[in-house]
């Protein structure tokens, strides 16, 4: 079975290295020769919005995915008239647009913070009005890892702020004074078998997600997510790894956003679930039966920015796991994340405090 | 940094799919562009006995290893005076001749079967005359999963038995009736540290292994076995990962043989112990810390011969790891294994029968 990846960062790499096993074969799009999975698998150099290019992956692979959003809906379509495109473009498009993807959580009755389409300085004063500050201005589309926001105050000067947007269509959504972010990850296959992963407890640095505790071990959330997850499955007769964000505003869930994809918050189940994200990923695309999502003792996962820990003090930590994903090192870049998997929480915690001090970040003590 | 790797076969392609994680990246000699590795690296394409493709393996690597055995040692110094070679020459010469490695067991007061080298049928019916019968005849290079051996019963003619191995240097050893078989193994690194697996048993059909059942937990065996695994370590001033095979006689280790490398009956660490002997290896040859080898549950491990078995009965057993090399099935080619994990030794012996009788395997009962 050959597969197809639209991208190849460390998601696409991660896909590869858990599909190779079950006999998967992968081929690659990106723009770099060098990319994180061009170094595990084939590669067809090109961007993503070329045409040809998504022609020439399709030509002789079996099955196509991605692991970048960012690719036009109307491109994808055409792909997926002449194979299998999982997870469907239809969820896609909605996670490529906040407002489509608010207004799909209202319809099926997902909480979310208050938001207001902002088009013009008219609609942003309305909704500034409305929803009150502290408040966030999001672009709709293209925004991720924290890029594309500005927080709104009491001194914000609406208008000189909404000019650095250049006009592009926005979304006002309340400021979440959040007590945690939590995401759920879960897998539904061709066949409709639905797994899901325990809970996650995500630490964010700048809008960056810097560190992950898994399992989160609240029960009640834990069914309220996976309930949440199961409708949208049911909404897109999805295939594939999904993934919701949530804010815990009162011991209850707040959707943030989704990403109908592998997430780097469950990075954590490579070593910390009986099957990786990655490998129920693959398994769920190519319509086999699902692996068990059940931990295996208690993880953390940290990413690192910019520059790698040097490899002798982070292995040195007992349960740890490093993934350098070969990126050329920029700063704030993605280039790789650790993993600490132990028997109990005390444990993984005070590995996860070496590991931190050894990545320069503030633990949570 | 870069490691080059002869050969491509399953062991090549799971150490690149090891080492990726630590940042390594690999480049392998093989004569197949389809080989197990070279879907997952890069290849050089040529005979493992090509002083120019050793060569051409060796440029713009920054260490080298092996996953094949039968390379003559008189290439490999010319490459180890290049760059860094692990496991060392020295060890891998030894391995390639049977007597030289019952030379060296009897040197270390390791336990072997009685032996007698054969060079000629005078030899032979005198080794006969001496260790009696049943015994086994055996080629002293060369051989591996079963082949070039036979077994002398009382009804074999020794002149046409002889023939049978065209003149080649022979070894004649003791026959054992041994109650088990089990394999030891492992990782000494560039800087002396040393760590062990658990014990695995291993269960052979005609020769080649079919399955292995870990951890074996006899600390008095593990403790043997240990201690001689070391003696071997400091002899070679060894770095990677080493196996021994030993018969239990008695309630005590009679080695077999050594594998100066990863072994198949070590394939159950992927998913059952803390870290893999694959990335242990890469660990060791790379001087970074070793990973702790503490079993992860209790797992087993079954080979396929000639065919693999289907996907979705795989998989729907609870705990089951389906690992496929990507090559062409070929009747009696190792084409892939697949992995048991459970929480304990009886959910871990269900499972196993369940997947012996997808292998049409005959199990333990």
């Amino acid at each position: 079975m050959r597969i197809g990846i639209i991208g190849a960062g460390q998601l696409g790499r991660m896909l590869a290295l858990a599909g190779y096993p079950l006999g998967s074969r992968f081929r690659f799009l990106d723009r770099s020769p060098d990319a994180p999975g061009a170094q595990v698998g084939e590669i067809v150099l090109g961007r993503f919005d070329d045409p040809d290019k998504l022609s020439a992956l399709a030509d002789g692979v079996d099955l196509m995915t991605f692991d970048v959003e960012n690719v036009p809906g109307s491109l994808l379509h055409a792909i997926a008239a002449r194979l299998p495109f999982l997870p469907p473009v239809s969820a896609l498009e909605i996670t490529q647009d906040r407002l489509s993807e608010k207004k799909l959580f209202g319809e099926l009755g997902i909480a979310t913070p208050r938001w207001q389409a902002v088009d013009d300085l008219a609609s942003l004063n309305d909704a500034v009005a409305d929803i009150g500050r502290p408040s966030v201005l999001k672009t709709r589309r293209l925004g991720y890892d924290g890029r594309g926001q500005s927080i709104l105050t009491r001194d914000s000067d609406l208008e000189s702020v909404y000019r650095r947007f250049d006009g592009v269509p926005l979304i006002l959504e309340q400021f979440i004074d959040y007590e945690r972010e939590v995401s759920v990850i879960g897998a539904r296959s061709t066949r409709c078998e639905c797994v899901f992963y325990p809970l996650a407890e995500n630490v964010h640095r700048d809008g960056i997600l810097r560190y992950s505790i898994a399992p989160f071990g609240d029960s009640q959330l834990q069914a309220a997510a996976e309930d949440y997850l199961q409708r949208l499955f049911e909404r897109f007769d999805y295939a594939g790894v999904l993934t919701i964000e949530f804010f815990v505003v009162d011991g209850a869930l707040v959707a943030n956003e989704i990403a109908p994809r592998v997430h780097n918050s469950g990075h954590w189940t490579i070593e910390g679930a009986v099957t990786s994200q990655f490998e129920n990923h693959i398994r769920a695309i190519r319509g086999l039966p699902l692996g068990s999502t059940e931990a295996r003792g208690h993880s953390a996962m940290i990413n690192f920015l910019g520059e790698m820990p040097a490899l002798e003090p982070v292995l040195s930590i007992p349960g740890a796991h490093y993934h350098d994903y070969g990126k050329t090192p920029r700063p704030q870049r993605k280039l790789g994340h650790c993993t600490i998997t132990a028997a109990t929480p005390a444990e993984r915690d005070a590995a996860l405090d070496r590991l931190l001090a050894l990545g320069g970040i503030d633990g949570p003590g």
